[in-house]
């Protein structure tokens, strides 16, 4: 009613009014207030990297929480950009990182193990990475943080994600595994490969959801499910950041399907399925930018979109504060 | 190959790195700097309203400039967001507006004539419409703007930009009039006849973009042509907000196709015929928010995201100053 008020003609800015009316319905009030935003971006490695199923190599996992903790990737600038707070968190890197500014040090193991060989991970360990993730939202909520971001980094984690899509959904490899980093042809056919092996291997783990995200998950994809677990018992919106976060979103969804109605997509993946998934999930994204980084990139774009929803909601003036003749 | 040097996969940024590129070819650099940004919203009336294509009441045009004087109107609200400076240009306002801050008072006449009965204005009024635009920018390129935003306010403006894309064009009417601020299919249907008739009733004044602007179009959109042509001399991008924008844009890029390397696209209006117009132009919008507000709401939120693109440019490490392995 309140949105219906404001000076302009009704429903003109379109998804912003759905957002900022989902922020009020999330935060269960006509009177949203934004506090703090902030983006945690999990990292951890995939023992599948020996495989050959990314460009990178595998110690750019380390590297690249090393340049996050020094301000130097897309995400530092991103979350800069639109006063987000980041937090970087050590989930499953395979090497040990010394405490630093902006790490958060919740290490479950030192990456996952192989998953064209056995589980990716024991469930009591897929249960401490989801804990993680929970006992994250549950910090945020009490240090008055109201958005929430997912972001991740993990070389070669799109195999692992596509291997959830794949198990969760009932579809076929091949029509969801993409690229990734930049793979080759022949690179995307052998990571198919690899993804149907690790299925194979890991069949008797896929009995149901908790199963299926320790045997071919990922510790990162785990710590995301969990912020999503948590933050939607603390009524915090998530902004889902794209092809790997999805994965996360679509293991909490399948361990509790009410944390849909938290969840706000914030951008198409370029990623090769990330359409598909988002189609089954009946999501919208915010934006569609031809982004495949992760990180968390997404979220951040999207979350200042979030915001400027709810600056809408609480900024413009109604048809009689101002004075302003309404339709005739 | 700066962008390729940047600690992400080569092109995971997709349309950031383009905008980014652009950004650097259009300021002809490659160290470019974000100086100041802004939106000039062009306000002025149309004697075609008395002939009910809208459904507003005609001096809401005078109504929201002072709303946006006060603060109060959408555009407000997401230039502040975005830290965007905002002047608004009474082009054309029906009644005398005062001085007040905000404000830059450049009336050509109290409104255009009824596009039915005869030409909007004359010849001379569109050229002095435009060289207001061309001066705006000129002013803007002294006190350092690096990025400009269109913004339009004028009740009815959507006849005259519909009749001015058909000429243009040579499309029909039908295929690309909308419900503007919210006609019922009847309201529609009068306000196709209404920009026919204009058409048939100017058809003497329509020989080249400058005749067809001055007969069909509105001194908002005179003003926002204007700008565009300045700011392109001026190596200033400009960022198209929706519809009435978009028939500015056109409008410079008839009197001079070079303005086209200098335009960027905010956003997919709501409005029908915008998507087909866009296609036309051969231009991919930012955002697809189902807006239709105008004001220049699409280009604020816009302009953050080509802000967000330099800042990426700009601020984040390199393979090698991170020390992070590049592709294998």
């Amino acid at each position: 009613q309140h949105l219906n008020n404001l000076t302009k003609p009704r429903d003109s800015l379109g998804r912003l009014e759905e957002l900022a009316m989902r922020y009020c319905l999330i935060r269960g009030t006509t009177t949203p207030i934004m506090g703090t935003k902030k983006i945690f971006c999990f990292a951890g490695d995939h023992g599948v990297a020996d495989e050959g199923v990314s460009t990178f190599p595998k110690e750019v996992t380390r590297q690249m929480v090393l340049n996050m903790l020094d301000n130097g990737a897309a995400i530092n600038v991103l979350a800069r950009h639109a006063n987000i707070e980041l937090e970087v968190v050590d989930i499953g890197v395979a090497t040990i990182l010394q405490p630093m500014k902006g790490l958060r040090i919740a290490k479950i193991k030192s990456g996952t193990d192989n998953i064209t060989k056995g589980p990716a991970m024991s469930v009591p360990e897929a249960v401490k990475a989801l804990e993680t993730g929970i006992r994250l939202a549950n910090e945020s909520s009490a240090e008055n943080v109201t958005l929430l971001g997912t972001g991740d980094m993990g070389i070669a984690n799109t195999t692992p994600s596509t291997a959830l899509f794949a198990t969760y959904l009932g579809m076929s490899v091949e029509d969801i595994a993409g690229h990734g980093t930049g793979l080759t042809d022949e690179g995307l056919k052998h990571k198919v490969h690899v993804i149907n092996k690790a299925l194979r291997v890991n069949k008797a783990q896929l009995n149901n959801p908790l199963e299926t995200l320790a045997a071919v998950g990922g510790l990162e994809i785990a710590g995301i499910a969990g912020l999503i677990l948590g933050a939607a018992v603390n009524h915090i919106p998530v902004v889902v950041d794209g092809f790997i976060s999805t994965a996360g979103a679509l293991s909490a969804y399948m361990l509790n399907q009410n944390v849909r109605d938290y969840l706000i997509f914030s951008h198409l993946s370029q990623e090769k399925g990330h359409a598909i998934i988002l189609n089954k999930l009946e999501a919208k994204p915010i934006l569609d930018l031809n982004m495949r980084l992760g990180e968390g990139t997404g979220a951040a774009l999207s979350i200042s979109i979030v915001e400027a929803a709810v600056k809408i909601y609480n900024e413009m003036a109604t048809f009689s504060s101002a004075g302003v003749s309404n339709k005739t």
